[in-house]
């Protein structure tokens, strides 16, 4: 049950989005912009960084929701997300997605955490400025919210069915709520 | 010295917000409603908030920049907000802005550390809903900003004077980039 009253019994972020519209619209055209937007990081790998962060920081509605989106964007699919989750140093993914997920979890610690050398191995990887820049903010930003879904004891469904449900309508909407209703996002 | 090649000399946060103007924009509009949009917060109160969470992330260039400008918009100044920021229950701050400080260390440390206590004692100190929710949202987001300042290393100027100069140029413009310029910052 949410610390405050909510204007809706939409779980997790989605419920905190529409309470607070005007902080809502740019949360989502940030989720948006970094998850969907044009990048030479796939749509499912930017998932698994945001599942993986999310996992870190054993936050249940944010790291269910953006495991189904990144098991239904990714080959490998949730046995691939959950050996990350688990392990991402031994997952079967490619060299640079490793050490960027390294950095990710450098990043849920600290910033300060980030050193030179795994900017380095993620640069031997083939991993670009860019790349390297939105694999730091995507972390950074489940930090954000991932706090902000359970500082505030958001509701947190059990069912998997609900998240893969969910992760479907995000990828054929996005993130953005549609035009003319500025409080609802899916 | 960054780790990415960035397109200007500009310190900490700015020199990112100019790198990637599509997040740049989200990330600014967020900031000038959280810190300075219509709340019964004042926006030192709110800035002290910043300050407070970036403090206690260690990190160098947001708890400078947003330390001055709460000290130039609190009676009390930079004293105060030392005050705070080596221990913020000690504080000469009014017990609502107590209660609402200690959500938001809670909040640095996970948002699973926030507990029903805390937030019943905002409320006894008659915090509003709204007031516990901007608390909450406002910490999770300088637990992004610090992390995604740090964890790319950017410059953090050493002169306090630069910051105090920064924190008048903010007070009269405000976060968003002036229009036609979206990658401008200060």
């Amino acid at each position: 049950m949410p610390y405050i009253t909510l204007n809706s019994a939409e779980p997790g972020i989605r419920g905190l989005l529409r309470y607070r519209p005007e902080t809502g619209r740019p949360l989502s055209e940030l989720a948006e912009v970094l998850l969907r937007g044009p990048s030479t990081l796939t749509r499912g790998e930017r998932e698994l960084i945001a599942a993986y962060v999310s996992a870190l920081n054993d936050c249940r509605y944010c790291s269910a929701s953006h495991s189904a989106c990144a098991a239904a964007q990714m080959p490998g699919g949730m046995v691939l997300v959950e050996q990350v989750r688990s392990g991402a140093g031994s997952a079967p993914v490619s060299v640079k997605l490793k050490t960027l997920l390294a950095i990710a979890a450098a990043v849920q610690q600290s910033g300060l955490n980030v050193t030179a050398e795994l900017v380095a191995q993620a640069r031997a990887a083939d991993a670009t400025d860019l790349e390297i820049h939105d694999t730091v903010l995507i972390a950074a930003v489940f930090c954000m919210f991932n706090r902000y879904v359970d500082g505030l004891a958001t509701i947190a469904p059990e069912d998997p069915s609900l998240y893969a449900a969910g992760a479907q309508r995000l990828i054929k909407d996005g993130y953005l709520p549609p035009s003319g209703d500025p409080s609802r996002q899916d």
